[in-house]
């Protein structure tokens, strides 16, 4: 099926096309923004794909804008996908009161407990409907599809990483929120999002996820020593340990200066594009 | 003179430090903003400078958040260089009103006609007090500074290079505003900053600072054929006539399909990084 799009802005960039759509999203029921880069060898042939999902209080711009990472796309002919991280004005009574939870914080995952389970369905709208979009309205090699994310976004790209292991073949993230269940952001957004019962819960923890015996080839993780988020939020050590008990190979790099802003990923996307593009590249 | 700076922000950014700073600047009589990316090579010593002026609306953020040089300044060693593009909350009545003059808007001049002239004094700040905090107060190299722009920062990277040349060794712009008396944007700043007498504006136009006379050893310039402000606002093709008729070194590229987004920037802001490194480490 071909979904309309709304091209709301195109721009020539490092000889290929930064592109920013919007669409009335059928799983969503809003329109929902996203953006796409497509290298230069996509006007030729179809070509590998990384999904970059944004953490608290982004859009579909702020990777585009901020990472620098058009120009190794360009280089390596990976298109990149962006999107907006949450529904926008779904009318929920008090879904802009919080930074870190509702409008522009939509953790990822698909609420059950109303009323956010009637819009906050960002699991299905990137697993299912965005995936669609970019593997048959883009020139895309849909055997060819990573995941990758900032902060609430490096949570995203991990569990659905490790759960829809037929659509990502290759996952990485920055300074992820590796084990929500046990950090304040994620107990609150998984208490309103999912309902109070915590076995629910452990579906979108990468930590619980890897306990629970969910499994992938590799995992790459940067994670800066000067976050201020990183013991109270992030705790990538809690998933370090995951991983070691259940023997799922993760290599996680601890950079001492580096916080938890932009300047931070666009100093190592390099090496995460590259992680994509070997892996993606093997495939076959 | 040491000024007191305060950090407003510190970030580690490929290997070297992305800063932030705000001090009670003398000139402009108010607090400024300015910007330092410091390259790993200033660890260790001195290092040649770029001054990067950016356009309307922006700030001294936009340049360090957008362009992704950071990463060509740490492979080159350049200390990058960015400031606000216009004193703030002067309390000048309808400063604010026009998104192309006035806050956000000062042209890199120094307004002559009141009110503006108590405050709007940016060339002053940028080749006297800006500059001297650079070379005092970081590892710069003060006999290798270059200086470029965009669009109105385009323009005021010409005319400040044209006018400064013992302060600017290398001169280039993006999509500069390249003959500002003749085009909407120019003409209605230069009648609030400068007065009516059009005399006194030539000073502040490259294409007419070339005509009178005014000659550097080279100057680049990038512009984007899908440049929505090229026709009435940039005319980069005066400045060509001019430097043409003058016998004024210019290399002048048109790139088919580039805006005037920093999409656009970031795509050939390597090139203009290795141009003036080119040219400082060939100052002795």
């Amino acid at each position: 099926m071909t979904e309309l799009l709304e091209i709301r802005n195109l721009h020539s960039c490092f000889s290929g096309i930064q592109g920013f759509y919007q669409h009335d999203s059928s799983v969503i029921g809003l329109p929902m923004r996203f953006s796409v880069y497509q290298p230069p060898q996509a006007q030729q042939h179809s070509v590998p794909v990384l999904f970059f999902l944004a953490g608290l209080t982004c859009t579909e711009e702020t990777f585009m804008i901020k990472a620098g990472a058009q120009r190794y796309a360009a280089d390596y002919g990976l298109m990149l996908v962006t999107m907006d991280t949450s529904p926008r004005e779904t009318g929920i009574p008090g879904e802009s009161d919080n930074w870190d939870f509702g409008s522009g914080a939509g953790f990822y995952l698909d609420a059950t407990a109303p009323p956010w389970s009637n819009h906050y369905l960002m699991e299905s709208y990137i697993t299912q409907e965005l995936y669609e979009i970019i593997v048959n309205q883009f020139p895309a090699d849909k055997h060819r599809i990573g995941i990758t994310g900032h902060s609430m976004g490096g949570h995203g790209a991990l569990t659905l990483g490790l759960r829809h292991t037929e659509k990502f073949r290759s996952v990485s993230a920055f300074a992820p929120v590796s084990a929500p269940i046990q950090c304040p952001w994620g107990q609150k957004a998984f208490t309103h999002f999912l309902g109070k019962n915590q076995d629910y819960w452990r579906n979108h923890d990468a930590t619980a996820l890897i306990k629970d015996g969910h499994h992938i080839s590799d995992m790459f993780i940067d994670q800066g020593l000067n976050d201020p988020f990183l013991s109270e939020q992030l705790r990538p050590d809690q998933l370090e340990n995951a991983c070691h008990n259940a023997g799922q190979k993760l290599t996680l790099r601890y950079h001492p200066g580096y916080d938890h802003s932009y300047y931070f990923i666009s100093t190592f996307i390099d090496d995460h594009l590259k992680y994509h593009r070997d892996i993606l590249n093997d495939s076959f």
